[in-house]
Order: C-alpha cells, then sequence, then structure tokens
C-alpha cells in the first residue's frame, strides 16, 4: 500500500471536500448532503444553476470549480464512482429557482444514469433541469456506438463557458445550446506513463516500463492502445496528429487549446509538454487563441497528459475569458513567447591567451588524461557517497566535468599550465555549475595564479595551498567540517613538511605520502559530523561513509600520483 | 530508470524553459545566455530589478516567477545545482538600470557562492547590486551553524512581497531591508513521503514504507530525522507542532500560511493537508490572514509539502495583495470567510490590457478624485433618500465603490479613458453588485467604446449619451420614470443643446448648464411617480423625497465639473 496523505481510507472523500469548503468561504456543504458543495450565495431566479459532478478522484474536478463564473455546486461519488441518483436531486434542490437547471454529465454509463434519473424526478416534481453530456475523447471513434465518446478534460472548457453566460444572466436553453456546440466543437486525446495510485492500495503495474498508454481514460484505467515510450517530442508530435486527423484541423485554422496533468507530472515536464504542443501547432500554421495548462481534471496522482482542442467562436473566447473566482479554476497563459536564441553553448575556453611558464607538455597531458579516466570511473562510488547524504549526484558532477574536458581537448593548452588552468576553471564554471562547479573554479583560478614565472615542483606545492586556502574563504568550510577540505588540506600539509627536507628530496615518494594523507583524512570524514556543506543538512546519524567531495579530491590527486609515476621516468 | 515527459536527459532544463517561453509572451530568453530569462518589458532606471535563481527541478520556482509584479529575471542552473557565477552575472547585465538589483538566493552554499562572486564582479565594474539570502528552514535548528537554516518556499512570499514593492517603485535599501524583515518572520518544514526522481534515473527507495523524512530540503535528500508514516492528521500536527515551538505561535496570533506541494502530491491529498492545517490553526484560535496552497516550489516529483508560516504586518500583506501576471504565481485561497475577494477582484482590474486614445492624464486624475471624495462625502444623505423608497443603502453601495478604486487605484490606467473605463466598470460589478453595481457597470463599459480613437469634449458627450442609452435598454427606465435616468438624461440633452453652438463653445459654462440641468431633474423626480426601480415597489405616498439614484447622477457631475473648474486652466 502506498503512503499518501490521508487519514481513514474510507474517509478520502469526504475530508477532501472538507479541507475545500475550510479553504473557501465562497462555498459551503449541502445542508442535508456532505456529499454536495454549492456556493454561499446563489440568484437561482435570475440565475440558470450549473451543477456538475461525477466520482472523485479527479481534483479539482468538479467541487473545486464551485463558484462565481462557473459552477453552483458539486456532486462528488466515491473515488472513480458516479454518485448515487438522490445527491444528485439533493443539489438540484437546493440549487433551484426561476431560472432553471443544466446538469453536465461526463459521459460514463453510471453518471448518465444517475444524473438522468435525477433530472427526470426533479422535473416530474415542477423543477426546470435539462442535461448537457460531455464526449469529447477521440480515442473512441466509432460513430454508431451507442454509448458515444467519453468525457474528458473538454468538461472544463464547457462548464466555464456556460458558467460565464449563467453569471451573465443567460437563458436556460440559450445556455444549453451553446454548451451542446461546444462539445461538438471539442476533442481530446490522453497519454500515460504510469497510472494513478488509489488510496490504501498500489500502484497498478500492469504497464510495462518502455510502454505507454494511448487514448485513456480518467480512472487509471487501459488506453485504446499501448505504444512504445519514446520521449516527450514524438509522443506529443503523435498525440497532436491523432488528434488533427480526428477533427480535421487545418492550417490557418484558430484553437483553443488546454493541456491537462492528470495529476502526477512535474512542473519541469509539463513545461517540456507544452513546449512541445506550441512547437507543433506552430509548424502546422494553426494559430492559439487561447492556451491553458495544468491541473484541470486528473486522475489521482496519474503520470499522464491529455491535450483538448476547441475551435472556438469569438463568443465563446469571451465566456472563457469572463472572470471566475472558482478555486480550482487556472487562466490561460500567453503564448507565443520568443524561441531559444542562438545563445550559443560554445565554451569560451579557446578565448583564454596563453600566459605564464612553459611546463612540460607530456607529462601535463598525461596526467590531465589520468585524472579524467578517474572522474568518470569513480562516478557510481561517489554517487553513492554523496546520495546517503546529499542529493546523490556528486559522482555526475565530475563525470560531467571530465567528459566537457574530452570534448575540447583540443583547444586546452598544456603547454602552459597557467592558462590550462584558467581554462579548466572556465569548464567547471559552465559546464559543472553547482557548489562544486564553483569551488573547483575557484580553486583552479587561484592556482593558476602560481605559474607565472617558473612551473616547478614548488609552484605546483603552492598552487595547491592557495588552492586550499581559496575554498576555505569562500567555502567557508574548515578541517574537521566533513568537506573536500579535510582530504585537500591533509594533501598540502603533507607535501609542505616533505618539502622542508630540501636536501634529500624524493619526489615520488612525496607525492605518495600526500595522496596517502589524503585518503585517510578522506576515509576519517566518514566519523565526523558535518557543520557546512552538503551533509550539514541531513541528520548525523544517515552519514557512516565517507564525504563524497573529499573522496574525490584524494580520488584525483591519486590519478595524478599514478600517471606520474608511470611517466615521469620516461619524460 | 523511470519514465518522463522529456527529450535527451541532458536537455531537460533547456527544453523546459523553451516552454515557458514559449506559452509566455511576457518573457524572453537572454540574448547571449540561455539560462537566464527576463521580462520582455523591463525599467531598471525606474524600478529596482529582482533577480532570483538556482538548480532547477524547483519548479515553478524560480523562472516562473518572472512576470510584472514579481521577478525581473530568473538563473536556471542544471537540475538540482547552482547555475555559474556568469550567468548570473549575465542576469545582472541584462536588467541592469539606475534603480539597482536585488538578487535572491535561497541558503545553499553553491548558490551562495555563485550568486556572491557574480554580485562582487558586477558591483566592481560600476553596478549596484545587493544579495538577500533566505534561510527559513526550521529543521535547521543550530544558530552556531556557519551555514544556516536552508532557504525553502518561504522564498515564494519574500519575492512576492519584494516584487510588488519593486513594480511601486520602492527604492533598493527599502526593498533590501524589508525583504530581510520578511526572512526574519518566517520559517518553514517540510515533510515527505516519497522523494522526487530525477529524469534518466530512477525513484530513490533508501526511505522504508513505513516511514516518512520530517525537516528536508527540496532536493530529495534525507530529512533531519525520520518518523513513522501514520496519517494527513498526525503528520501535518507533529509538523505544526514544530513550527509553533520554534516560531513562538501564540494563541490570538495573526499568520499568512503557505501549504506547499513539492510536486507528486495529488489534488484530493492537498484539499486533505489543507484541511489539517486549516483545523489545527482553527483549534490554536490562531488568525489565518492568508492562506496560499499549491505547486509553489518543487523537488521534481516529490510526494512530500511543506508549511510556510509568516508573521506577517499589513504592509506585507499589501504586497501580498498586489497582483501580479507571472505564470507560476497562485492566488489565495480565502478560509473561513477572510479577505479572499479583494485579492481576486484586483487582478481581475490590472488584466483590462491598455487600448483606446490617450487623455489628459492629469485631468483624468484629479476628476477621478473628485468623484471618489463626493461618492464618500454623500454616503449619509443617499443613504437617507434611499431609505424612504428603498432599502436605504444607496450611498453605501457608492462609498463601497469610491473605497475600491482608491483601493486599488494604482492599478488604474489614468492615461487611456477607453482602458480606465473598462476597470471601473469591473469594479463596479464585481464589488458593489446588485442593482446600481450592474447598471453602473453597463454604464461604464458603453461609455468606453467612444474613447478608441480621440479623447475630446465631443467623445465625452457621446459617452455620456450612450451611458444613457445604454441604462434605458436594459434597465427598461424611461425619463420621468423617478429614476438615475432623470438627471443623466437631462445633462446628456442640455451638453448636446450647448455643442450645436460650435463657434461659440465656452467650455466651464457648458458643464455648469449640463450639471445644474441634471440637478433640477433630480430635485423633480419629488414629485415622480416610480414606474420601474427602487421605488416602484413602495407606495407613492411614501415618495416625496427625490430620488437617491438621480441624485447620485448629479452628485458625481458636479464633482466632475468642480475638478473641471479648479484644474483646467492649470494643466
Amino acid at each position: 500500500m502506498s503512503k499518501k496523505f490521508v487519514n481513514e481510507v474510507d474517509e478520502t472523500v469526504d475530508d477532501a471536500l472538507q479541507g475545500l469548503v475550510l479553504s473557501n468561504s465562497d462555498i459551503k456543504f449541502h445542508q442535508k448532503c456532505e456529499r454536495v458543495i454549492h456556493r454561499t450565495e446563489m440568484n437561482a431566479d435570475s440565475k440558470v444553476s450549473l451543477i456538475a459532478g461525477g466520482g472523485s478522484g479527479h481534483e479539482p474536478y468538479s467541487a473545486g470549480y464551485v463558484g462565481k463564473g462557473l459552477l453552483t455546486a458539486a456532486v462528488a461519488g466515491n473515488i472513480f464512482a458516479s454518485p448515487p441518483s438522490r445527491n444528485v436531486q439533493a443539489a438540484l434542490e437546493a440549487t433551484k429557482g426561476n431560472a432553471g437547471a443544466i446538469l453536465f454529465v461526463i459521459n460514463y454509463t453510471g453518471d448518465r444514469l444517475n444524473f438522468g434519473l435525477a433530472a427526470e424526478r426533479f422535473n416530474a416534481s415542477g423543477g426546470n433541469a435539462k442535461v448537457v453530456t460531455i464526449s469529447d475523447d477521440v480515442a473512441i471513434d466509432n460513430p454508431n456506438s451507442r454509448v458515444g465518446r467519453r468525457g474528458l478534460a473538454g468538461a472544463i472548457l464547457t462548464i466555464k463557458i456556460a458558467g460565464a453566460m449563467a453569471e451573465q444572466g443567460k437563458k436556460l436553453d440559450e445556455i444549453v445550446s451553446a454548451s451542446e456546440n461546444v462539445v461538438k466543437s471539442l476533442g481530446t486525446l490522453g497519454v500515460s506513463l504510469y497510472p494513478g495510485s488509489l488510496p490504501g492500495k498500489d500502484r497498478e503495474k500492469g504497464l510495462p516500463e518502455d510502454q505507454i498508454e494511448v487514448g485513456l481514460g480518467i480512472h487509471g484505467e487501459p488506453g485504446k492502445s499501448r505504444g512504445p515510450f519514446t520521449n516527450a517530442k514524438k509522443i506529443v508530435t503523435d498525440l497532436m496528429e491523432t488528434l488533427k486527423s480526428k477533427l480535421g484541423m487545418k492550417t490557418g485554422e484558430q484553437f483553443v487549446v488546454l493541456v491537462n496533468n492528470l495529476g502526477g507530472v512535474s512542473q519541469i515536464e509539463m513545461s517540456i509538454v507544452n513546449g512541445e504542443v506550441l512547437n507543433w501547432l506552430k509548424h502546422q500554421k494553426m494559430t492559439v487563441k487561447r492556451f491553458y495548462s495544468g491541473i484541470y481534471m486528473t486522475s489521482l496522482d496519474g503520470h499522464g497528459i491529455s491535450v483538448t482542442v476547441l475551435r472556438a467562436t469569438d463568443t465563446m473566447i469571451e465566456c472563457l475569458d469572463y472572470p471566475s473566482s472558482a478555486a480550482g479554476w487556472i487562466p490561460p497563459l500567453s503564448p507565443f513567447g520568443s524561441t531559444r536564441g542562438e545563445a550559443s553553448k560554445r565554451s569560451n575556453v579557446s578565448d583564454v591567451k596563453g600566459s605564464g611558464a612553459r611546463g612540460n607538455r607530456q607529462i601535463i597531458q598525461k596526467c590531465l588524461e589520468s585524472v579524467v579516466t578517474a572522474m568518470i570511473d569513480s562516478k557510481n562510488r561517489l554517487n553513492q557517497l554523496d546520495a546517503v547524504a546529499g542529493d546523490g549526484d556528486c559522482g555526475n558532477t565530475f563525470a560531467e566535468a571530465a567528459k566537457a574536458i574530452r570534448e575540447i581537448q583540443k583547444e586546452l593548452n598544456v603547454d602552459q599550465p597557467q592558462t590550462l588552468f584558467k581554462q579548466l576553471s572556465i569548464i567547471f564554471e559552465q559546464t559543472v555549475g553547482g557548489t562544486s562547479g564553483a569551488l573547483y573554479a575557484l580553486m583552479l583560478s587561484a592556482a593558476a595564479v602560481c605559474f607565472s614565472e617558473i612551473c616547478s615542483i614548488g609552484t605546483c606545492v603552492e598552487a595547491l595551498d592557495r588552492a586550499n586556502q581559496a575554498v576555505q574563504k569562500y567555502g567557508g568550510a574548515r578541517v574537521g567540517d566533513r568537506t573536500m577540505i579535510d582530504a585537500l588540506n591533509a594533501a598540502v600539509e603533507s607535501l609542505q613538511e616533505s618539502m622542508k627536507k630540501k636536501d634529500n628530496l624524493d619526489l615520488i615518494r612525496m607525492c605518495e605520502d600526500a595522496v596517502r594523507a589524503s585518503e585517510q583524512a578522506a576515509e576519517a570524514t566518514a566519523h565526523q559530523k558535518a557543520a557546512v556543506g552538503r551533509a550539514s543538512y541531513t541528520s548525523a546519524e544517515a552519514q557512516t561513509e565517507p564525504d563524497a567531495g573529499a573522496t574525490a579530491i584524494s580520488t584525483w590527486l591519486r590519478a595524478i600520483l599514478k600517471s606520474f609515476t608511470e611517466n615521469f621516468k620516461k619524460c
């Protein structure tokens, strides 16, 4: 059973309605029926009452659309189950007036029956209610089918237009006929990567990881067909092409478009989907009169979307634009903004002018290659260490940097360490970003300064020291804080100690000592408490592994040593 | 790897920004840096530039908040990674102006580094940027920690308040100090049932099915601690109790509350959470001044929530209520009958797009102020007149309208009469309501039409005539029916008569004649019999005083004349 923010599973719908009403003073519970929500203020003699409803699990539809300029009342069934006819009748009675009422029914058999029955009874006892059935799903394409198309998010545009007309005091028959026109001008198609999960149940696992449902309803049911999971562009293009062919959409036509989040699609994905939909329309030379995108009609937390297209008249658009105070109503966006310019991704690495002392080209190249390889190889290990305390992407960060370095290898100046360090600094700043990117950019900038005049063992040690100091200054970390500083500082101190024995300097030995000191310091971070950095926000108990940043330092130091030992004598 | 609506994983952020910009014509890409989004129109010399940013994956934060009344620009890093400092600098350069800039930094080391460095470099080259660090996470409670609290959804309230101040033309230092005050008055705590999942990766499975993370950031990292998974009520109660103790919240205090969906919580759950939060506050006898709930700052599709509490001053609340056109901004709900209406009405007025001929700004402003004052001053007199024949609230109605106009004065377009009249029409329809509200809304709408091309004395007379005709058409009243028409029609006829004397037109004289004609007609209603309108339901014997509606007309006509005579020569 998946975790959810609910109390008793049986009371999910009631608790949600309670929350909705508590957070909206414009609506209230029906005095006698706690599954009916209606406006606090109604003018049923001068304004037609608009009532929608159906199973719950589609929030904000329909109770979230009760409010000025939209619905007068909503009837909530159990999750994915039509409400009983008597509750629909209760809504009709509560909103009864001389102007009459319209029941909006999303076309499912249960809803058609229960709403239809309620209308008949209500009318038999002197009421005046009409039924408008919404059936916009183009996936159901058999025109001879007695059930007709399913009702989907096209309902939102339908009730919005009717809501404006009712608010303006339009007559019952006029609103009914306008609503029916809207339904005829609508088409919707949905696709889903994962179905939503019901409270008290696990997510359905029927859909393979490499497939998607195409042409689905809003109850987590299978689609009309399944297709391969490709990517956003392909999925959206296929969906729009189907809509185009079913609705006969043509170049030059104008449409209102609504992209609906079935509940579980992240915002970053929704932006990508919006972009693909708008791009497709642009390439088709179709005009977007209004563009809606958001959570309008859900399938709980379903990871899917639907696109609704409406051939809207000017009058329909005026009604869509009419203000509404309903809590769930999301106004349109205003496409089209600009397309991404030719703002280049080109690195500025080759702009760095050569400067500073010359070094041994071969040693430098071998060292660089060795570090790059080590950074790629340690990706998973570093990610694992980071996952314990941070967001698990430390390995990715360095692997990305390494890949970037490889890509522009030919532009790098391996003759002059000062220039090379400046170039590497730019790569870390631009390609890597994040805290690690900033700190490494800073380190490399600080180190570069040392190679103006000479390139020697002494300047290398000095450069590492400067890097160490720069990170401490800007990052705020000190030795013992469970960060990269622990490993870096240990190496610097070891090198400085060795340098004192000037008369008896074994270069390889000196480097080995420094790398070992750095590795020991990195290991020791496993038992330290974080004061700054990634791990400082996480409970100390979660931290039993060495710090990822410290481990990264000793990893590339070890890689330099390796290349050094292998190549030093040869060069 | 979980399925997602993305294309190349590496291009997720770029594709999402492209989608955002395509769906918003108010924002665009930085010419040279495709990770920087800024407003299409900026006034950097008169309005402080507000820039926020950080890693992506928190949408709509921060690029979704670029827009009027909120941010000027946003800088997007890779997912959960701080943007490089040079991109922040690009945003500063693109929005540079005399008014200065503020960088809002969510308190994470990488962001502090990159934004800090950018500000330093920008200021070193002659810029004027300040940094405001947002740190509202009460889970990080060590006051001696060098890193301080993390930044969470409190950022939304901070940038909203700063955004209103910048839009109103407040100075840099004032906005910085107000923002810092907001940060000090904030606290946020988050809980999570499942972390979000990164594109190209599987959802982390570190958290056992019977546990939740408490006190977490927005990067899917572990929380400060773990607790048992119980139910919505218990989870919310524990969260609110922690906030209460950390912030010293007391019975009787007033708060602004924001419930943030980390991205993957279904709508039905969010309603339950809202209900529990509001119930807890109600039981604690704490007042909720504003209640926000929705997707404000995500951790991709994280199944978690955070609650932010702000001890808001009246000035802060005014700024929160100030309208914003940013795509990601979600206005507050209206719990327990508190004041949601104002906020939503305001935004409708500012939604009216500028159109029509330009008029003399000073004259229009003076006239409006004069009418507003007269309407407030005549409240008692109009109430008395109305009490005889109607329900005695005619004065209240106009005083309310006048107050509503004053409250949103800054949003009114006093350069273009057509726009102004449309805006005033909305105020009458929404704020005033009732028959008078509807009729005045109608009059103003009808009058607006005349100012498309020219704004002259002629069009003013025509506008009054159109208003007169519209009220007669829709209200059904004619001259002599003892309604506002009597006073309105008299003024129109007098003006039309004067206009015929084209060669010898004395403007002030012409207006004086019209106002006097109107006043006489209003007085004359005292002896007329009502056929329609308020007085038609009352016995004729009770009617010995002039009609309140007619008197109201001559009152505001007199006010316009007064302002005209006083200011016409000066302007």
